[in-house]
């Protein structure tokens, strides 16, 4: 039997929350198991079959993990003793721990829909060798349907399209793709630059079956309507790997997540911890359990989970829910909350929008307008969250938002914020769209006429 | 004579004063008195010289001014009856206000160097005309010599060469470039990057005289040598522009600048205000007045101001100072105190430091290291000052910053930030410099071996 002082389960946030164990308590013993041969970096995935060209060029090197001396065992975890506090590997070795991290993770989430099972029907695993044979394979493929207009399947439909030679079309059952993470004048901009590659997308559809003798042939909608496909690519999003947190009696939550308090500590053991998708994760905003699933979120559990392994005090502010994508060469973000999202709690709103080139003067070399709007809680003024479009830039500008909602900034705070500018690399300081935005909030804010 | 709610005097900060105000009070009415036919966008006149073209295309439109229903009024104030609240133009036309703003910004400090007022001895003026002479002349130009490393030197040198065969020589009296501004590491690789394209540094060098008849021939530096110059462009600071102030009674304070309270109003008078280069600013850290001139700044100061006339309730939390440059092709940023600054105060600090392309996997397209060196008090923990040097995204990075530095956000604070991440647009979340390099000072800050 071996031993540790903390063992963790799991993939990326696994790694982040080895490193910030080691970090904090740099004499502790951590090592890390994981089934998988090698970790794939999840933001990349749909990058792997256009622009970076493969999984091999996608993946976490595992030098990170010896470079803050972190023990890799490769193997699955097959049973954990609370008790004895031992952890069982599928071959038999036990790995003995004084701290357990859960970092497992999610796994996709397949539809019962009829047909799902057969060849070439691919739900979005973050495998090394299964994606690599969905490559392989897609090179044949003169058909491609995805099912799912999120932003998996925006992302895939993206970048397959990219030196192949075959039509891709998504099915969204939804009225706009995108909609679960964005505003609608927003889903709709990021729609219409994907149609402008040659993607067909469908919305209000839904896919009823899955065609084929084996193998996949094509897909029949609600409607009735059959599309041709020789590949469908799944991606409706994913659902927590909680089964051996389940099995060793850790309680689950929020559609099976392992819960958790402010310090990452499961409800159940104060020696097990849980982080990143396979964790029940509050809303920053109103406290209660939300499905989202982001790196960001994952890795900020994860810090926090290192940190307070053996003296809790780092608390988890909640899921502030944070992220960008590109779409057709266009840039996409979105922190905290949306008007649909604020309208479900009936939160009474302000918006203020604003828009700007990102270089100034605007004739700089690829200077591309940039789109801000925010959203005010209308009875306090602090910032609940805000929406970007526009260059690569969105990037951090959307970062520059969360620091201002984690620190629950009003749009008086705002008028105070010192943005540095530059000619090539923002937009003016007179024409800045985050602070123009909360400045136009202000007029409804205050009841200006 | 004219009547108005409010005049205000200036340039960019006028503009931003004017909008704000009549944001916040809409009634009322607003006429900005400025002397030059057009207002340039003060942080692009370097590039006038190579990226954009020429003035033309680096020029703040008026129409914001109309859009906003500001009237313009275009002529010098050369009086203010304070008592009698009248502004008296240069033409004898007098203008009636309630409340006047300050917002006349900077001219460029002119050293006492014999020779200083040969022809083709060129201080960086903000003024149109006076710009596209200097483009007209510089296509003549072998020899440029810029007096001054500072950020309009470094930029001056990187544009000017751009499409032009001439030499360019900088002549900085410190031991480096940019000393001012950034620590030592980031001054060493600015000025490594201006040396690859050919611009020769000489440091620790000072002009004695400036040579030629009538017209520049070279300057004479300290040691005795000379430099051959057909054109001397001075880029070593700006002094307020307050004679007019001076005049109607205000009281001036550090470096001659306007003397306001944290409201942007005079020390003097309840019904003037002050905003830009022309007011005192405190330091964000020690309230101390710094002399600090930053167009983030102006900007903020002038937001503050214009919604503070008729009801003052708008702090301003003094200069944070944030700033950005590209020295040929690598961005540089900073926002807050560096360690040199930090030391001068003598607060105990304790610095973390890190390093990720800034997409991921590294292999994107048009990845770019970013270095991110972050500097927290040892003693509260708290934020006092980040740089960060990398690519385009160095620009919104550093209001990341910014945001974080006002909000006094500690280390540990930062192990929650939730920063959304995107293999196109940003670092991995695993790897995100900006919280890497918080984390990595939390070892020192808490003492941990």
């Amino acid at each position: 039997m071996k031993n540790a002082d903390v063992v963790v389960l799991g993939g990326l946030s696994g790694i982040t929350a080895g490193i910030s164990c080691r970090r904090h308590y740099p004499g502790k013993k951590v090592i890390l198991v994981r089934k998988e041969g090698t970790v794939l970096i999840p933001c990349g995935i749909p990058y792997i079959y256009g622009t970076v060209g493969g999984p091999e060029n996608n993946v976490i090197p595992d030098g990170l993990l010896e470079n803050n001396g972190i023990e890799l065992i490769k193997g699955e975890a097959v049973d954990v003793d609370r008790t004895r506090k031992v952890v069982t590997m599928k071959d038999g070795e036990t790995i003995g721990y004084e701290k357990l991290v859960f970092a497992t993770g999610s796994v996709p989430l397949i539809p019962p829909i009829p047909g799902i099972e057969k060849q070439n029907v691919y739900p979005v695993k973050k495998e090394f060798d299964y994606l690599s044979e969905v490559q392989q394979k897609m090179n044949d493929v003169k058909e491609l349907v995805i099912i799912g207009g999120g932003f998996i399947g925006m992302e895939f439909a993206d970048e397959c399209r990219k030196g192949r030679d075959l039509n891709v079309t998504i099915v969204e059952a939804l009225p706009r793709c995108l909609q679960m993470a964005m505003d609608d004048e927003f889903c709709e901009e990021a729609q219409a630059k994907l149609a402008e590659t040659g993607v067909k997308i469908l919305v209000n559809e839904k896919v009823e079956a899955i065609l084929g003798d084996g193998k996949v042939s094509g897909v029949r909608l609600a409607d009735g309507r059959e599309l041709k496909a020789d590949m469908v690519i799944l991606g409706i999003g994913a659902v927590p790997n909680t089964e051996l947190a389940a099995r060793t009696g850790l309680e689950l939550g929020f559609k099976k997540t392992i819960k958790v308090n402010r310090y990452m500590q499961s409800y159940t053991d104060p020696d097990v911890f849980a982080c990143g998708d396979c964790a029940e994760k509050p809303s920053f905003f109103d406290g209660k359990p939300t499905g989202v699933m982001l790196a960001s979120i994952s890795t900020s559990e994860a810090r926090i989970a290192g940190a307070n392994l053996f003296s809790p005090t780092h608390q988890n502010c909640g899921a502030i829910s944070v992220f960008s994508t590109v779409i057709n060469g266009r840039a996409f973000g979105v922190a905290g909350l949306t008007e649909r999202t604020a309208t479900l709690t009936g939160t009474r709103i302000v918006t203020g929008t604003a828009e700007a080139p990102d270089t100034h003067p605007g004739g700089m070399p690829n200077s591309c307008s940039t789109k801000v709007k925010l959203m005010f809680a209308k009875d306090t003024g602090v910032l609940l969250g805000g929406s970007i479009c526009g260059g690569k830039s969105v990037g951090e500008m959307i970062n520059v938002l969360s620091a201002c909602i984690m620190h629950r900034m009003s749009a008086d705070d705002m008028v105070n914020f010192q943005m540095g500018t530059h000619p090539a690399l923002t937009a003016s300081p007179i024409m800045y769209p985050i602070v123009n935005a909360a400045c136009k909030a202000i007029i409804p804010l205050k009841g200006i006429a």
